[in-house]
């Protein structure tokens, strides 16, 4: 099969992983470009060092295309952008900040940009700065979302009316029902952060995965919305800083609370209480740590038993 | 076509209209009934006399099936319950309360009865009580929604494994390929509010209804979170109350400024800037007041093109 997405990049089946910080490292990366998907290094948590280092071991562990994923406005932005062009990765995700600060030089060395955003606004600047796909990211994906709260099934088609760009859904997308969905919905394809998390081959600590595959329904919530909006699983941490917020903290006051290196305690280190669980509401359904080949696998039958479900419901 | 919802209620496409305050009086009822969908009159702004008279209005408009969405926590729950009996109206949506209430006591009487839930514990609560369906209804819904802020895309496969009752999808559903998205997560239809809001039959002010189709994407909020959390546009109420909770309201102040009648002032007098004007996030899809016998003929040619094309997404 071959679609706007599997042809963009190169690739079997049009499933991106997520970059993620502390998730995704070369050993998810590669093992989601093994299994025909996208891997990509989450640069976020990486000092440039570290991404070169992790580049060149992705590289060895795949002869099938890769990307990074780059938070713009994290301060080694710049560097990272220098060491993917020296390294000459094939494809670069840019989230978080400015998509016309990089798009242009990382064209002119013939790398593929995409842009995360979570709202119209940010499409049209995306689109304007020349980028070659989307991700339209909604309210119940985990980690850092956008200010509108804007779900998937509401974001996707807004963004599908805007362009003819090839597209990807993301947030609250973990099985073969929700890519259909998703594909129903207008997008190319499908980028999926949680369950790729919980795999096996994630660096995430074995307590953070744990946790992620006892989560319920109503497991997690966006917070820190004065500030940068994340998803979280409402933990110890969690409750701290909404009572905070509920009684009327000051950005400052709860910057102070936050403090530093949360989400590396969480899900690094393992802290369950004290630390940031960075999650999506879609943990709920993840009940396995499963190796990335097993879930690639599950993702694309459930895919195509879904489709022949709906193919009888003609209405 | 025929499936569990089609069955269910006898009626052609599986597409209820929702229940909706100061919107879904008898005009819009009969005609969404009238145009092969179920109609439901929204009791929850009708005092019992209102109802009766509303009920015996829709009877004489059509021959077809239409409901009667009850919010259980409404001063007039019990005397509406008794309505629809004596008038024998086949079909209740009970919504805002406890299912175990009046289901049996429905049923005995050969009424369905469907519930409206937001999350998986109302869900359990809802089929040990007996009912004949459920709505599991997202986040991006308007007016009043769940406290857990679960996504359609994320609901309504956790209710799909729940249950095999039949299951519609709510939330975020005003076009033919959400639609499909929706069956897609496994739902057998769909509930469908803001879209029929801004037809011509509803009995909301043109105001409101002009207000809504100038929504862009953002253009809501779900607030009142430590209340009875609603979505509704952000005007000139929304932002007092917003202001209020960011500086640490208590709920008494809430509640003080939200005052009485603040949705009829919105939705039913046309006050843009002091009413609460309740609609869904996919308000900023809606382009057009249409009558609608127009707008179910565009839903369901759009399901069937949407269809069409995901029988191509062979992945």
């Amino acid at each position: 099969m071959s679609n706007a997405i599997t042809q963009l990049f190169g690739i079997e089946h049009p499933v991106i992983q997520g970059g993620m910080v502390w998730c995704s490292g070369w050993k998810l990366a590669s093992a989601v470009s093994n299994a025909g998907g996208l891997g990509l290094l989450g640069s976020g948590s990486m000092r440039p060092d570290m991404l070169k280092e992790q580049i060149q071991k992705c590289k060895q562990a795949t002869t099938k295309p890769f990307g990074v994923n780059v938070p713009l406005l994290f301060p080694y932005a710049e560097a990272h952008i220098q060491t993917i062009i020296d390294e000459k990765v094939p494809v670069v995700f840019t989230s978080a900040g400015n998509p016309a600060l990089y798009t242009s030089k990382l064209k002119s060395h013939g790398i593929k940009v995409v842009h995360v955003i979570a709202n119209t606004k940010f499409a049209l600047k995306a689109i304007e700065a020349g980028v070659d796909a989307l991700v339209a990211e909604g309210f119940e994906a985990g980690g850092h979302n956008g200010k509108e709260e804007t779900t998937t099934i509401c974001l996707v088609p807004e963004i599908r009316k805007l362009t003819n760009l090839p597209l990807l859904a993301a947030g609250g997308i973990a099985s073969g029902s929700a890519m259909l969905a998703a594909m129903a919905l207008g997008a190319d394809g499908v980028q999926i952060g949680s369950a790729f998390a919980v795999c096996e081959e994630s660096s995430a600590h074995l307590l953070f995965k744990e946790k992620v595959i006892t989560c319920n329904e109503g497991a997690t919530a966006l917070t820190l919305k004065d500030i940068t909006p994340v998803r979280l699983i409402k933990n110890e941490f969690y409750e701290q800083i909404h009572a905070a917020i509920a009684a009327g903290a000051t950005k400052e006051t709860q910057l102070e609370i936050l403090g530093k290196g949360r989400a590396r305690m969480g899900m690094l280190e393992g802290n369950l209480t004290e630390g940031e669980l960075e999650i999506g509401q879609v943990a709920s359904q993840l009940k396995a740590i499963k190796p990335v080949s097993v879930f690639m696998k599950e993702l694309i039958q459930e895919y195509q038993l879904a489709l022949q479900r709906i193919q009888q419901q003609l209405v």
